[in-house]
């Protein structure tokens, strides 16, 4: 085989979920079908590693000092977001018709792993909660173990400040059957039932 | 999101089997933790893409006039192996001991979308054939209706040359169960049964 098209297929492995064969695949199917899309992802990937960088008030990823969500003046700076990665932000932000700002952790909290507060940011967003305008912290980590130590340390701090602090609901996904569904969230959803109207 | 975030994200599409969210997926993996792998399979996909060509013998991909396997003085240039693309070219290399040689269609016949045995090599096969030293022609072509097709046109060719056709064998893949068979396979070897020793 061809050295560059193995070095290719070596490289394309850098990718999450792509294995030998997937490699292989992607190598044959760009050499054979796709030189043109292959020049454009090339570009396109050199040019975001070197140019992507973080936004200075939600550390998204973002190519200019402030990503053009804080910049813009039509979001609703009295909530604030707070999530674990840029995937979560743009989850619901496709999702809901959040209008607020969001903070980006990229992390969690993880002591074992040497992740504390400052290494997720936490002393940006303390500065940020104290310049008053926050009124809401919407605390969207995720429901894990660390996810949850994470939002009860968020919580402190917005609470330090006078900020509310809310939690996205757990319970029974929409449209999951009970069946289904996992002892933990199934035990949740049952404590935390409302009634109905 | 950053524009260029956006255009990695498409860019990524244009590999095999990536949808939107694992375009995504991988756009955000690449930025949060792989940037030097990032840029590494950006050079390798321009490179590969600018300087992998064919083969002059074999059709394969090759970044040289003639591939290393062509070039070699240790493959026995009396078996010649035909399949339709690189990736079966390469299964049967990673799979046997086969130490012939390889003549990549990079296709088959499909003459209702204009690809004829020009398109597939055949004239250069004809050429090959008719120097003198192939020996046996084995006819990889997958089993499909076009893939049938063609190999019983390359068998044609092959006996117009007085050079031997031979086709992989047909039957119940090896740790198969029968009951998960599908019919024209196990009738297929039903048929073809032989006798043992």
């Amino acid at each position: 085989m061809s050295s560059l098209l193995e070095q290719l297929i070596e490289a394309f492995r850098v990718l999450p979920g792509v294995g030998q064969k997937t490699a292989q695949r992607m190598a044959y199917h760009v050499l054979e079908r796709e030189r043109d899309g292959g020049r454009r992802l090339a570009a396109a990937l050199a040019d975001a590693v070197e140019r992507v960088g973080h936004c200075g008030r939600c550390r998204d990823f973002s190519e200019s000092e402030v990503c053009a969500t804080c910049a813009s003046a039509s979001r609703d700076a009295q909530q604030l977001c707070v999530v674990e990665s840029p995937a979560d932000r743009l989850a619901i932000e496709q999702a809901t018709g959040y209008r607020g700002l969001y903070f980006v952790l990229q992390g969690r909290l993880s002591p074992l792993d040497g992740i504390g507060p400052r290494e997720i940011g936490l002393d940006r967003l303390d500065t940020r909660l104290g310049e008053g305008e926050v009124q809401e912290l919407i605390i969207a980590t995720n429901p894990t173990v660390e996810g949850e130590a994470t939002a009860h340390y968020l919580a402190q701090l917005a609470r330090q400040h006078r900020v509310k602090p809310s939690r996205l609901a757990h319970g029974v996904p929409l449209g999951g059957e009970l069946e289904y569904v996992d002892r933990g969230t199934l035990s949740h959803a049952f404590g935390s039932r409302s009634e109905m109207a």
